[in-house]
């Protein structure tokens, strides 16, 4: 029934646009009357975006079951959870960006949804940095980092027509912000060599005026970044 | 006639709440005809946001003039236009700011405005990095940052209730993003001291499998991390 609604919305929005299809449309094409319409659906809004709700339930879960040591990480992963929404039905995706393009009330709750994609990122990254410092800070400008790349690969798949698999694009985007903010959560030891086997150490001179720092060629950018971080800035 | 109107309109909807206060309303409160209001604002929505046209014009101009040398620090620059329309009038920000917090409707508009304002940061750095490689894909997660920087700070002092002074709580989120994305443009020489008397070495060993790096204390670490770059991710 909810399928079957948001199936007849969406040919009716193509056919006779957005804003000229009304409710009443909606039911007569799928055969139901409106009360049907308005128990899945609040408003005419929602019928084009189904599984917003549902995935935003799954990011939930997934963060709160998710293991502590790599929050940057995890909201990573989580994006990717809207990410596989969209990839598993890529022709109803396009039809729906394209759509959303042209439709300035579409636009608007888009970013409503994207908005509650962000702050639930930022909730858990803010329960992992601690409310102290720059805790809420970083949470929130990692959080709209995350976002923002996965729009962005997201976006070039949809634009692409949705050919071919999203995840590269989205893969490549969150590297990106994985490699500057994507530091695993606990202290890193300052002036000493990296215990993971990474290939870094840091050693702070002892006059405190230098530092010399040895690292490995294709060591990844965030741990050296760390330690050189614990031991220039925070000393 | 604008002001007045902006001004009977927040009266109102203190008063009665956004919801139930009609246009009608608000222009016999402000002793003008219906017509004035729709003159200078398309809808309700927007009496409550009176100078957000105003300040993305000049947003727009500042960035169409600015120095090309430091395009991270431009838009960081572009987004203090947007405190400083809130720091002019903390009376007026604050309120609407707790009206915001309670209506739907008015969340949603701001978010819309809060899009624009982070599409004219991405379309100026897009314009600095070039279409070619992660450029794109840079300047939206840069532009998202300085905008999630900037409304952290803003935020901070809304919710204290506009007392002091808000550059402060800006200006430190905002070095923040700085700290992470912001790289001058142009080419930085790789494993070479630095020109401008930052105190940085990189230098690749001859069998191209370590680096070893001497930073002075307290050297700015994009510049670090811009020698290290080179050094260790690009060879």
């Amino acid at each position: 029934m909810r399928e079957a609604l948001a199936q007849a919305a969406f040919q009716l929005f193509l056919e006779r646009g957005f804003e000229r299809t009304t409710v009443d449309d909606i039911v007569a094409r799928a055969g139901v009357g409106r009360r049907s319409f308005f128990r899945y659906f609040p408003s005419k809004e929602d019928v084009v975006f189904p599984d917003h709700e549902r995935c935003l339930a799954e990011m939930t879960e997934f963060l709160a079951a998710v293991d502590d040591g790599d929050p940057v990480g995890a909201v990573c992963d989580a994006a990717r959870i809207v990410l596989r929404m969209y990839a598993a039905n890529p022709e109803f995706s396009v039809q729906r960006y394209r759509l959303t393009r042209e439709v300035p009330g579409l636009r608007t709750y888009e970013l409503s949804v994207v908005r509650r994609y962000e702050q639930t990122l930022a909730g858990h990254l803010r329960g992992r940095f601690g409310a102290g410092g720059d805790g809420e800070l970083r949470a929130e400008v990692i959080a709209a980092s995350v976002v923002a790349a996965h729009n962005n690969g997201l976006r070039l798949w949809l634009r692409s027509g949705g050919a071919g698999d999203p995840e590269a694009a989205v893969d490549r985007a969150l590297a990106m912000v994985r490699e500057v903010w994507g530091r695993p959560a606990g202290p890193a030891p300052a002036a000493a060599s990296d215990g993971a086997g990474v290939g870094l150490a840091a050693v702070a001179s002892a006059d405190g005026e230098v530092i010399v720092m040895v690292a490995q060629k294709g060591a990844p950018m965030w741990r050296v970044v760390q330690q050189i971080e614990d031991a220039v800035g925070k000393n």
